[in-house]
């Protein structure tokens, strides 16, 4: 089992176990969350890369493996997601150099995984952040 | 020895470690720290839930697993919690679901504590965060 | 005009003009914002604290001014206030001390409006934040 | 002189004020900043989205003002701005709704300054944030 | 009255009021967060740029401006302040811009009182934040 | 292989991937970032305090890690550091604490390193953060 197969099980079961708390808030926000990336106006691609620059400037690592994962998963290319990146970079200053680091490995992770047609690197991740 | 234990002995070793510094100021903000949550006008347990929700909007895992702890000390329901959990995701947006996913976690980990009778889940944390 | 009203009616004018947009996810978190703060298993008077508490160490201005004024509509008293900016203090440290100051000038000029039987200060800000 | 144009013109003098200091890594970093935001395997609009996504997460007003302007002139549509806008929210929270209400604010001020002909609505903004 | 003495006076007369609140916590705050900046191994110049540093990263322009002050009150040479920025905003990103602007403004205006000998800009804001 | 060392690895082999991706923006802002530490009219000495302070309040622990190693390499005794972070305690309040801990942690391996005349210890990190 992988890195990012670890996180994928960790996050689902905690967000099943959080869903099962039965707080209806939470639950109504988890369903806005995974809809703000739908395609609108916007196409779906674009929103993920705004949300990796977003998850890179408030730097926070699971919410930046998901979103490389969801990048990859849809067409992005190394160019366009190093650009996203820079430009978080410039917004958020030295401080988010850790978090670039993690976005490069889990790039490099999730393209290993399409090479090695791994199948885990296949599974939509369903669940929001 | 479980997750929780080995974070309250990291954190007790490392926190006198540092007052041994002999920084006053330091010192001074600790003991600061820990008066802050004792009972006034607002209850202890009312505090706890609202050092939850800062450390939830503000995203420091070490924090919230703190307060967690102390509100099942106090005697705070897990409705309680995921309502005060709702608010702080609310006011701080996905980002913080990753810290939500740590509070349930935490949660879960010291209700199985207090069923096991574990000894450890019945010491106070009396150093400050 | 005072100060409160002015804010409140700049808000409620670009919460319309944002609506109106037509924008569905942001029609919806209006929404969840505004049931985050209703009676649970916690009063609403705790939620408003806690929403302080998080505006406060979050350092927004505007939600701090919402919330203070939600405070006193729902009874919180001056001690009870001061407790909650102390817990946002510790947590979040001296760069909180200019948003205190904020805190302190609105639960004034609410005091004052009361007891002036100003109008402004019993309508109900029904917008989110 | 509109508000956008007094913004612009204080940001510039202060700007120029800063490079004169004669710092070499500041003068740089404005020079990078610049360069992110142009067209790559991105184009420039979507970078200009991406800033205005980062500034609102931010939260600063500033910089949203300078995004939306940039925005507007790049061909962005409404819906696009407020799907933008809309990742933020949800990945940022509430706390950063009375930034949305700034980015609205701007928007109308630009679409106005377009209709009127305002000649200051068709300067590039040409200094970095 | 000069933009930095209205600042001064808001600031001390807010100041005043929160302290009267009685909470003591709050007033033991007051004292650490005065006391962090006396001189000790290391000296109060230092100290009040590590001040502005901290202060420019997480974005407050009221703090901003109290250490600018100070840092010319202990003087700081213009090249120092700008090297101590230059850091901030290498740490901080794009987004520290207008606190920079705001830090050079607030220099100016301190160089532009001690050359007139304006009385305001030599009293010590004995004040914390 | 030491705690410190596996960190510096990490780092180094990520930094290299990362210009890698012949992003120009990124390494402009890497050779910025470490020019931002060269002596001027500030001593290195000093400026790296800067970023440590700067990084504690941002609550970054890779960052804190570097600045610490760097820190003792330039000669910060270890009075002066924690003079340095309880000015970050102050300004960013107890949520830096699990922070301070990490830096008292790093502080204390490359103590023992110095002792032990581990090689690794007198490696300069040549790379940014």
């Amino acid at each position: 089992m992988d890195d990012l197969e670890e996180f994928r099980r960790y996050r689902e079961r905690m967000n099943k176990r959080i869903l099962a708390s039965g707080n209806l808030g939470i639950k109504r926000f988890f369903a806005l969350d995974s809809r703000a990336y739908e395609k609108g106006a916007l196409d779906t691609k674009m929103k993920e890369l705004m949300g990796l620059v977003a998850s890179t400037v408030l730097r926070c690592n699971d919410c930046i493996t998901y979103h490389v994962v969801r990048c990859v998963q849809e067409g992005v290319s190394d160019e366009e997601l190093f650009e996203a990146l820079n430009v978080a970079l410039v917004v958020g200053g030295s401080i988010t150099i850790p978090h670039i680091r993690r976005a490069a490995d889990v790039l490099d992770q999730c393209r290993e995984n399409r090479k090695n047609k791994n199948p885990s690197s296949f599974k939509e991740p369903i669940q929001p952040h």
